[in-house]
């Protein structure tokens, strides 16, 4: 027996190239550009941009913020940085000194800006609206748009709301938006509309580079079938206590459990302190990997910052220091982001930027 | 007019000190301890430690691992860090290397493992159980302690399932336990039962020790009245871009939000990849300081990893690079907390941990 504090969470490098290079031949010939915002969904920009540079020749990297840009760019020499929420007085420097970030541009405004600051061997990238109605130009102000500030451009985006449901109607209504716009007034451009979720949509949706983001990352972005990417993210923490929870007792915070029976229960060191989603409590589960069999247990009461408690009556054997797997091939966190009432995405990128992990690369 | 791109996190170190120091005053003469664990409850570890080993002369601090125990070490020379998972294999050497910290022994097995493992001039804290059943002692494992164990400890320590409800059942049912359990087992060990909301319930609560976590960062944890304490934390986050939003369209990922009228929305610079729960999707609230006169404007449609869009209709002359506040001291994470269906604790946890904030802290 072992006692054990702290949990763990393991990055599959091996498995999240593995996705990229599938994802990029189901997108050939378009370029294949790797999406490393919010610090590469939680999973380390760094570890990712450098893994995918070196390995699989990616030399276009997404990132939101100019200071996530800054911080990949010794990482990527050679490769293009674009930053999606653009340039603006509190991120010019950054602009300045890294000349592998290049600016989308969202709207009027910001092209104004980009006017008035523009920088050498750069030429931004322009976002349009075809139906999520976040960011992007809308239509009466492409059409106010010179012949002279077209040429500004390098590359026309949009993006997918709905492109996660196959036959969702706002897949066709964009895709139709997208070409329209794009014909009328960029009809030279290089165009990018498609996400992870919109490669699997087909060739039309794909144009001449493709943004690969969450289902590199292993998250089932075309969840009406099986997902055919690998799981990258797996969580476990150590038991820290087993105890009687005896008929009539109450668990954890606000006592929002109560035993009806006899039960026995294990108290696992990992909580929502770590990224794991408070709306698990009374609903989340945990495995148990013991005498070869998987074992199922629920979290019972609210899940706590550093703690939760799981209900562990007929599972057999379990000691102190044994693991509590949290997320794993089994359960992977689309499963959990199901469970908990969101979505992976946001759970990922939760997790990752926790500093109390054990925090492992698998290559 | 200005572009901006980046959102800002402020954290107001002369409100968090008075806050300790008005419920220093409000648990005399306890000892106040404060709970820095889980970086501060989000806010930075570092920074708090500083200022109440500095300002408040306070000695005692909680943390959850060890990990971040040795973290805070060099900040709190003569301070004793008690560290709440307490003491096992994966973290014997840097507790050794750390002669501040002293390990909460929580059930036998740990118990043993101290025994095995004794460090000098280290007296641990014993954790027992009164009603959460979560971490601690449960009575047949107190009974198995012989005289020479028990006076292995320095504290005795138990936790309040239900200290934010005044007139809960739990409360006198736990009170009476950590009396009985305490006086029959360890009469001669200082105690500490009450966190932030167990103060408010009164002196019975207070024994020799209060643990300030939650109340000192700003948080209601009498929400059965008007908070106390000072606002701790401010979030605001830049416009991106203002556009129309014509009667018929959709908003966001899965096109949740539909116009039945002419709308006017803008696009602002923070989502769940910064810690915004993904839960104020269509319920989550934005203000705006415009004329003097505070506006306050709907979330509409999915909150995404880096952007929110907002309903403005009606609110005049707000132009990009104006100041969208999403938490202040007139909308705190309190209020947030409950549009996002949870509590301020999960949210303030969250928030301070993305490194795409312009961090700012205030004295």
């Amino acid at each position: 027996m072992s006692v054990l504090t702290q949990p763990t969470l393991e990055i599959n490098l091996g498995c999240l190239l593995e996705n990229f290079l599938t994802l990029q031949k189901l997108s050939k010939p378009s370029v294949a550009a790797a999406v490393v915002k919010d610090d590469a969904y939680g999973l380390g920009a760094k570890q990712v941009v450098e893994l995918l540079y070196k390995y699989a020749d990616c030399r276009h990297f997404f990132v939101a913020q100019a200071v996530e840009g800054e911080k990949i760019a010794p990482f990527a020499d050679k490769a293009v940085i674009y930053v999606l929420q653009g340039m603006g007085q509190d991120n010019l420097e950054i602009f300045k000194q890294n000349p592998q970030l290049v600016p989308v541009v969202n709207c009027p405004e910001a092209f104004e800006f980009w006017k008035q600051n523009r920088l050498d061997k750069r030429q931004p990238v322009i976002h349009i609206e075809t139906g999520l109605n976040r960011l992007g130009f809308r239509e009466h102000e492409l059409e106010a748009l010179s012949q002279a500030d077209k040429k500004e451009f390098s590359l026309v985006m949009s993006h997918l709301a709905c492109g996660d449901e196959k036959d969702h109607f706002m897949n066709a209504y964009q895709l139709e938006n997208f070409k329209r716009l794009k014909n009328t007034y960029f009809p030279d451009l290089p165009a990018s509309l498609a996400a992870s979720d919109g490669i699997f949509l087909g060739k039309d949706f794909q144009w001449n580079m493709v943004r690969l983001g969450a289902a590199m990352y292993g998250i089932n972005t075309a969840p009406y079938r099986e997902n055919q990417m690998k799981n990258v993210v797996s969580v476990t923490a150590p038991v820290l206590q087993i105890a009687d929870l005896p008929k009539g007792q109450f668990v954890g915070y606000s006592a929002t459990y109560r035993a009806n029976t006899n039960r026995k229960v294990a108290i696992i060191s990992i909580g929502y302190g770590d990224g794991l989603p408070r709306s698990l409590s009374n609903v989340g589960k945990v495995f148990f990997k013991n005498g070869g069999v998987l074992h199922e247990a629920r979290i019972i009461g609210r899940v706590s910052m550093d703690n939760i408690i799981c209900d562990i009556t007929g599972i057999d054997n379990l000691q102190v220091g044994d693991t509590a797997y949290l997320a794993a091939d089994f359960y992977t966190l689309d499963d959990m982001g199901r469970d908990a009432g969101t979505i992976s995405y946001e759970i990922m990128s939760r997790l990752g930027k926790n500093p109390r992990f054990i925090r492992k690369y698998i290559k």
